[in-house]
């Protein structure tokens, strides 16, 4: 008789330096790939794998979710599998936990809120290379807070959005973005329900024009009401960008 | 007329990962290669440069001095030189400042005591990966403290000392030697006037296994008193090593 599949969700973190990012595509070396194929190995079978989310080549996570099917008998101890997926895992990734789900649970579409950082230095500092973006001017942190309000509640971002991206919808709902400084590094926090592709680092890049003073305070509102990709700052590299806390009703 | 030239002190730190260690070597990238060939675009000229000693490969220094001879005019604005050493050195080496010294200073006969750290961690970290040695079984650190204060004194350290190694004497005076617990990390400190080729990778190693269980507490003095590399434990690897200070009874 043939064993039924579960559903089962990974909690997983990575250092995105070495990766194009999560998602599996041709020619390039993805998180998602390196994933798969140490989970193939342990469950002796191809496994096909539903990410939370996408984060772009060079951008960290320290929480994602992940969703598989599989009727292997060694997921019923969790432990034991997460230490041998740890283990044929590279360094750079690293499996916190396996949680058995409800069949129809989706780690993508299940989510229901996202959180990022954004990580900033000033000095110099060769241990931060990959890990924070090092700027040379220091913004007025209460100036960009103060934008920062206008980001908050449900609306369009359509202006924050990569150009030519497919998805229903440009709206989503901030309901936390706030500048804090911790030592002398300088860490943006923002969570929504949803982000658009690209949306953290062109609201970084905004958001930096106010506070080095080139743009007014109610900048952010104005660039919003636009709807237009060109009004928004450049995006900030990836190198500063860490996905921190994907949240679902059923996971604490 | 020629200007006459003068000695300067860099002082600098970096991230040892992409490097053959400090020290130029042919068909190895070292960091002095880097530091040199950046100082010969700004001086327009080949220079020499001192360390105050030797990083092996992987190995980091967050405190590191160089003596150098130029009769350069751009040497006069200390501010504006390692501004521009910056821009051209790669991101993981820093210059934090150039001091002028006098023409007889030197990097490494001057230099009255070192510093060293160790990193160890146990949850594997993706952003740790070539920061910090992580190790699976947590050693006992009262006990590690116990068997390190036999470290102390001027004593004969040839049983941590790389065989083959021409040095005219083995003899050091360690000043301190102590485990510190951080969060869930565990860094070992130690301080000498001098040290040997391995020696702090050595100490680490032989006080592991004393805080593993697999050695007596006493373990440490009947290595010293061997004077037998065989003795001693496994050195541990490279990427957890930090060397942090370096002292000049000039340089404040």
């Amino acid at each position: 008789m043939e064993e039924q599949a579960a559903r089962y969700f990974l909690e997983i973190a990575y250092n995105g330096t070495a990766y194009h990012g999560w998602q599996v595509q041709d020619n390039a070396i993805s998180v998602q790939q390196k994933l798969n194929e140490a989970l193939a190995v342990l469950l002796r079978a191809p496994v096909e794998t539903v990410g939370a989310g996408r984060t772009d080549t060079g951008v960290h996570a320290r929480q994602l979710y992940v969703h598989f099917d599989s009727a292997a008998a060694s997921l019923a101890q969790g432990e034991r599998f997460v230490h041998s997926l740890n283990a044929l895992l590279p360094h750079d990734i690293v499996v916190y936990r396996l949680l058995p789900v409800a069949s129809d649970a989706h780690a993508r579409f299940d989510a229901s809120a996202r959180s990022y950082e954004y990580h900033i230095h000033f000095q110099k500092d060769p241990f931060l290379q990959h890990q924070s973006w090092q700027l040379r001017d220091r913004p007025d942190v209460a100036r960009m807070n103060e934008a920062a309000k206008d980001l908050l509640g449900k609306q369009d971002f359509s202006c924050f959005s990569k150009s030519h991206t497919q998805v229903f919808t440009n709206i989503c709902h901030i309901t936390h973005a706030a500048w804090l400084i911790e030592e002398d590094r300088l860490i943006f926090h923002i969570s929504a329900d949803r982000f658009l592709r690209n949306m953290v680092r062109a609201i970084v890049g905004t958001l930096l024009e106010v506070g080095l003073g080139k743009k007014p305070v109610d900048h952010v509102k104005s660039v919003i009401a636009s709807q237009d990709r060109a009004k928004a700052g450049t995006s900030v590299p990836a190198c500063g960008l860490y996905l921190t806390k994907v949240s679902y009703p059923y996971i604490t």
